[in-house]
């Protein structure tokens, strides 16, 4: 005998997706072939990270908006976010032209917060922690009335989720593995009960980001799934599986080259256990790229690592001569073999280096991990003493 | 008296648009809020980076080589390129089942090459200028009787390149001002023939990079509109300007941070006319996303550049005394500041470093142009002799 299963049922979903018609983006799927090559077997992403303001959030935020009274619109919504949620709200809100609040931690970057100040949200950046940030806005909702919006403990916000499931059903009908980021869950509840219903058979694998310590996915990575979103993912997903940071930067990188879209770490978990192996099932595959704000100082660190471990950089020390033409010397060879020096960087000091010669430490743009052995090589071959440091 | 305007008619256009079908993809067009606002004038983008192969150039490739008879079929297609025109012919003569041949120059980014690679085209690294590759090509034209296929200087080529242009008369019916990407002139032409017949009243802005030395723009710099794409140009167009480096770094950085698209210099030239505000005209403004093949070394650059700019990345240098815990000192205060520390440079030697001191480079993470003034205040205040780098 079946179970009452948790979450919105599947007319609840389909109220919301008419309810986004003409706000939110019908997100378009791509094929890719890279990705398909790379992993042997037809890959495709739902480019969610290319909806209204950045991520996937406004579905729900819309969705729960709507639903309001007349009395609650006029008292308008608070939520609590560093992130995407926060953003999501702000703009859903100044849609249905009703009056947000939005607590944000003190430390949240700026892009994120003048994302919320731009559609018009009043802003208060409170405390050190997400959590001071959670209380003011509990606070603020109890004292004045105003409808706090939860960014997944809520069957309305999980619902307006769940219309990415509908879309994917009728863009990937093929689909045989569906790959949905997990934090707090209600993204992979609400996918998960669209596709249970018009999809039965297709299976759902629920990935999170690994949870030790510092992780570049940090649209989920503070998250846990709660009471109602766990429920519902334990009833509905065939698997869920963790990556790690070092295989979400190596997603981040490829579909930013081979793509052409910039997706946040929490967005590209689907694509990483892909290329990890461990996506298990058959048949195309669907990852879903669920947002894209990534702070671009946080993207750069991303990419420099990523080009580094694909031997697109190379920083090596060696030691000269301390005689005028040394440098030039050694530059001309880099050239000659067509390395792009970035920085030389100089030390006349140091525990090892003797009193006649000076360090240098160059950084060199270079074309595979080839080109940097051959660059090494060439160096060595005419007497330099190299060490490679990355 | 009318004269009769060179380039392919509307039939043809239309013609290479159905032999497009299921091949090359319907791109995208977005409204931008962050362009529209900053503009002051509706904006909408073109999203072409997001074509098969990362730009718009396979719509040329495939339509020429559907042309070719059985016999050309066999003995196959050559192409000279460094980039967007070689992938996509290397691409193009991979659907068609046939053979191709690039020649690229020795400096080309390993990446493109790669590519060509990777679409089963022979790829021939030849010379250290385009033309010694495409004077290899032709070379090997003449000799086996492949068919060169001309990146723009082709009738057929450039009715490929329209199919944009009837693209957008559907996607974007009120447009007022189209803004297209010009180094050989193909797509702007092609564009600008579609448009003429089926939407005769809108605007059509040719863009070039600015050709004063080095540019980012690398896809349409080395290039002039050749003779057959300037006489349809010169007829066409209702405007043509030139945006700069600088221009085009910051289109690049906010393409990147507010519309999730990776797209290369020549890609971003439409969206830096808005921005600098010389697209003139009035009415909704499509600006055409070209193709996304930027080199992420060079994206690397071009961010770290525009945050720079942006006040997010702040580089400030000053004098600590020599002795143990003062440099915990000074780091303590950025935290407290909210300063994000990158890296840390130590000088204790130089001309105009007192003995008892030591010189500190710091490189901080900023929020904003505000954050930064904060910080170097604080600093002041509390008697650092500060030095802002950058």
């Amino acid at each position: 005998m079946a179970t009452e299963t948790a979450g919105p049922t599947l007319a609840e979903i389909e109220a919301a997706r008419r309810g986004l018609e003409g706000v939110a983006r019908v997100t378009p799927v791509y094929g890719s072939e890279t990705f398909s090559g790379l992993i042997g077997r037809e890959v495709l992403l739902k480019a969610e990270n290319l909806q209204r303001t950045g991520s996937f959030k406004i579905r729900g935020a819309v969705t729960r908006i709507a639903t309001l009274s007349d009395e609650e619109r006029e008292t308008g919504v608070v939520a609590a976010s560093a992130g995407n949620h926060g953003q999501a709200v702000a703009w859903a809100a100044r849609e249905a032209g009703i009056p947000a609040r939005i607590y944000v931690p003190q430390d949240a970057p700026m892009s994120k917060v003048e994302a919320c100040r731009n559609y018009a949200a009043v802003t208060e950046m409170v405390g050190a922690t997400f959590e001071e940030a959670l209380s003011a806005a509990r606070t603020y909702a109890n004292e004045t009335g105003a409808t706090f919006v939860h960014p997944y403990e809520d069957e309305i916000v999980i619902a307006g989720q769940g219309t990415i499931g509908l879309e994917l059903a009728e863009q990937v009908p093929n689909a045989g593995t569906v790959l949905i980021p997990v934090g707090g869950g209600g993204l992979a509840a609400g996918i998960a009960r669209a596709l249970h219903e018009v999809k039965p058979g297709v299976r759902m694998v629920g990935v999170e980001a690994g949870r030790d310590g510092y992780t570049i996915a940090d649209g989920i990575a503070v998250k846990h799934p709660g009471e109602l979103t766990s429920r519902i993912l334990d009833d509905l997903l065939d698997d869920m599986i963790t990556v790690s940071d070092e295989e979400i930067s190596e997603a981040i990188v490829l579909l930013l080259e081979r793509s052409k879209l910039v997706v946040e770490g929490a967005g590209a978990v689907g694509v990483a256990a892909l290329l990890a192996g461990r996506a298990g099932g058959s048949g195309p595959a669907v990852a879903v790229l669920s947002g894209g704000n990534i702070d671009p100082t946080m993207l750069i660190s991303v990419m420099r690592h990523g080009l580094t471990a694909g031997g697109r950089y190379l920083v090596v020390r060696t030691h000269l001569g301390d005689r005028p033409g040394e440098l030039i010397k050694l530059l001309s060879l880099v050239a000659a073999e067509r390395g792009n020096v970035i920085s030389v960087e100089h030390h006349r000091e140091g525990m090892d280096i003797p009193v006649s010669e000076t360090e240098v430490e160059l950084t060199l743009v270079t074309r595979d991990e080839d080109h940097c052995l051959q660059l090494l090589a060439a160096m060595t071959e005419r007497g330099y003493k190299v060490e490679r440091l990355k």
